[in-house]
């Protein structure tokens, strides 16, 4: 699809079909698509957990506000951002620096500069969350698109308990944030889609111009 | 542009030609199609700054580690996220509320609902600004895939001193955060553009399937 198609049709939807499947070869060309997505430092600090089984759909749905959509998806995409990728040690930073200097992007001399940078920019408890969720940010809007490319729909949905959630996946608060889950399928053909909503024009975007 | 082929395409250039500008509709072009992403409860909290001025990007490249492609890009985008959009009484707050209402997607009575559901998910300093940067982190994303369909090129920076940026351009640190500047324009022919930087596998993104 065109990529402006791709912008205009990724619609937020609220009814999906739960006896369309999404395959396996389907939802891996999606994120393999959005694994393209530029990170600060290469260092891709994102991650997902699939949730598949209505049994678990249930469990989830329960802790997102009850919204049917968690069940009545067939796949929910919990889009994990990692607060910890930034460090010189951990398995982020240590690929993509190797990644760096195999490719002679980076000498080996410059790694106590880009650790030393990298600490600057990103230690803390605001920097890190911050850091975090760029990144997955990024890398979930390109999942949507990927996935209305691939003639999926999706709904990305922040009315979750966060604490909840993270403690069913029994993940660590102090690596993980979750800045959203994105549920993925087919829309209900008999429903229709509501209206667009509102976006901001170019005036209203943009404060100020230098 | 097909959407894969953006996505293949789109990579962080580290030298731009500053001889060819960017005009204004080209620009405005980018920015509208970014408009499109979406975001919590529709509040949209993103904004930018477009520096093009040879002046002020000078200015700008000093508070970004003294980056070349800050002043050799011909535009850049300083991507801001609002940490209060969420807020009953904040225009994107009562904006976005119309729109659905208008629409018929909201009922009237169910303001208090909303207001604090959005109260209780972004209230505090920490989901406050998770709130801001996923939202902007989704439309940095989109920005920089428009930027590629429209034939430019673009790099995402994280290397900049945050407070003086904000500093430099007279926002207020409790409302704005700055994900990311965004250097966009066009390759510089003579140059050659690196090895692409590997990216995670479908089975290193999943952490779990459920």
């Amino acid at each position: 699809m065109e990529f402006k198609e791709t912008m205009k049709k990724r619609r937020a939807i609220n009814f999906f079909d739960s006896e369309k499947p999404v395959d396996k070869e389907t939802l891996k060309g999606i994120v393999e698509t959005a694994a393209l997505t530029p990170s600060g430092f290469n260092f891709q600090p994102w991650g997902l957990v699939v949730v598949r089984s209505q049994e678990e759909k249930a469990k989830l749905r329960e802790l997102a506000w009850n919204q049917p959509k968690v069940s009545e998806a067939p796949v929910v995409l919990v889009v994990l951002g990692d607060k910890t990728s930034w460090r010189e040690g951990h398995k982020d930073f240590e690929r993509a620096w190797k990644d760096m200097v195999d490719k002679g992007l980076m000498k080996e001399n410059a790694r106590g500069m880009v650790a030393g940078g990298s600490e600057k920019l990103h230690q803390g408890t605001e920097r890190s969350l911050a850091f975090a969720v760029k990144n997955a940010g990024m890398f979930a809007m390109s999942l949507m698109l990927a996935a209305k490319d691939a003639g999926l729909d999706t709904h990305p949905m922040e009315g979750f308990d966060h604490a909840g959630v993270l403690g069913y996946l029994g993940l660590d608060p102090e690596r993980y944030f979750i800045p959203m889950l994105i549920a993925v399928g087919h829309f209900k053909g008999e429903k229709e889609l509501g209206p667009a909503k509102y976006r901001k024009s170019y005036d209203e975007l943009v404060l100020e111009e230098r």
